[in-house]
């Protein structure tokens, strides 16, 4: 039916846009590309296929005015965050993509951005949909996994320790600082903002900038770091809707308690700089974008984690402890305190720090 | 990032409406399903794994007033004829849901009609995304097919006869008679309705009515069939951008001409009996949403693909044939005529009939 929508141009708009750009198989498995009724994959003998879709909205996860490039980047990189939290590889993705008209200048940034981000993380565009509408990119993921060893949120074991990768709260922060809300309804920026609302707004430098816009636009799915550590891991998840959150999803599925050492959180020079480190601490539980993994692992297995870390200079930290119960605890230098973040994402109550 | 958007009850209508809908594995290769950061999907040694996308616009591919449960069933079912027009057979699916605020009995009826479609075709819904936005519905569906058996686009042979299953023009008869166009823009009621200028339009019996909904919402993958002529089909598609736009793609991915007899081409009696036979001609051919298969098979073949239909009580007719050359070629009662569709869905021209 989608030729009917675009009667004039979708197919050549497609074909301009998306097919002619498929840069062939840049997964073996991909035997059958876009241009058919469905892809098809050959010759995942001894592989479970891992399968993930996010949407991404105008104006709810990414700004409608945000660089077309970028967008194409991020709709990529988020799903593919989710196939590195199962210790999955991308194979190949899928694209349903909504746009009010056939603006060649955006398709041209945004594919470019799409399948910029496709080549380095080597999965093909295999098919998928082009409609008007209101703006929206669906984006479905599908990857593999050795069988049997998936890295599911069910796995964490009391006495595990709770890790994440890399730096969090730069999400959240980009997103308040790159004024993306201005314009748009973005949820989190009137919440960052209440937080932050004794704090001092400065401009930032351009470096901030590039890398503000980098973390929120182009997060790192972690492949080669769950590529080493897929049979060390117990458990895992991405950040994605907050620390806090996802910790408790974690929690939920292993059946355990996760107790979290907020003094432990990990967070960049670069938005140290830019906010308090309790706002960094309330950005990092409760602002999401993070798309750093967050896993636990049998203390048998640190050292092992920690030379992977090495190796691949990434930070990773070890942010608390899986125990015996349920949910989400928090301390801070070893003091028990709640997370009265109420409805929605209000900040992060006054810590009672040394 | 989902939870953000939906801050009080994402999760919650997850749970409610999907997860706990979850209705166990409906196929023994789905490992892990909702609930993960991804499905995995295990056990698939020997076939070959498809997958497609499609996104259904609220407006555009059904009206935004349209029952809840036919939009669930009609978006699942739509996705699930691109599997069987490759001769797979379903999996599972992931769905992405946009949806303006979490009105509960919208979706009560929306996932009562998408499980019930996924219940009667065996897959299961193993994961996706909600997010709060203007209303669209994108699914990504997952099949199987032995390896190396895919029925893909491109493998018609001149000789070959060209098939089209069960009844065409019924869902641009059904989008006309049952006013879905008149709250909502759907492109082609004003095209249907410019070609039916001079028709009588009346009022629909009660089963005509449910007719028309039912080819509308509720098409048919064609599974059966496809997997039982797997091996005899040539190649194949699924009509649903109208028989010329979709012929066309087999002729262009097969490299070959296709001729189509107009005076061959199966209605329903419950189409003829709304509209003129010239008027159902141009629905087929460029009205769309009717979801049969279109596919090529040797001429040899011609008495197996017969008997499959006669055992599967399918209407299966032989509309055409395979040519050297390019392009879709008409024929009326022997006489050439030509496709004057110009821009988009202008109807098709006078036909000199007998």
């Amino acid at each position: 039916m989608a030729s009917q929508n675009m009667p004039l141009s979708e197919f050549e708009l497609i074909d301009r846009f998306f097919k002619s750009r498929f840069t062939g198989n840049l997964h073996s498995a991909v035997s059958l590309g876009i241009g058919d009724d469905a892809a098809v994959l050959t010759g995942l003998a001894g592989q479970s296929v891992c399968v993930c879709t996010d949407v991404l909205v105008s104006g709810i996860h990414f700004p409608a005015h945000a660089d077309p490039a970028e967008i194409g980047q991020r709709a990529l990189r988020v799903n593919l965050s989710d196939l590195a939290a199962m210790g999955a590889k991308p194979v190949c993705f899928t694209l349903g993509l909504t746009l009010p008209s056939a603006d060649e200048q955006w398709l041209l940034k945004f594919s470019s951005g799409l399948f910029s981000a496709a080549e380095q993380f080597g999965c093909s565009l295999v098919g998928g949909d082009t409609n008007r509408g209101p703006l929206s990119v669906s984006i479905t993921a599908v990857g593999e996994v050795p069988s049997g060893r998936p890295v599911t949120r069910g796995g964490a074991m009391p006495g595990d320790l709770l890790y994440v990768t890399d730096c969090l709260g730069g999400g959240q922060v980009a997103l308040h600082y790159l004024g993306f809300s201005a314009a748009e309804p973005i949820a989190k920026k009137a919440t960052l903002a209440e937080a932050r609302n004794k704090a001092v707004h400065r401009d930032l430098t351009r470096e901030e900038e590039a890398y503000l816009l980098g973390r929120f636009f182009r997060p790192e799915p972690r492949f080669a770091f769950a590529d080493l550590t897929r049979n060390l891991m117990s458990s895992a998840i991405d950040v994605s809707d907050g620390l806090h959150a996802d910790a408790g999803h974690l929690a939920t599925a292993s059946g355990v308690g996760l107790r979290i050492n907020l003094d432990k959180l990990p967070f960049a020079q670069q938005v140290l700089d830019l906010t308090s480190e309790e706002e960094c601490v309330t950005a990092a539980l409760f602002g999401g974008d993070d798309y750093e993994l967050c896993f636990t692992a049998a203390i048998t297995h640190k050292d092992k984690i920690e030379k992977v870390a090495s190796t691949l200079e990434l930070r990773v930290t070890a942010i608390g402890e899986v125990q015996q119960g349920s949910g989400v605890s928090l301390f801070n230098e070893g003091v028990a305190v709640s997370a009265n973040h109420g409805r929605g994402f209000d900040h992060f109550p006054t810590v009672d720090r040394q």
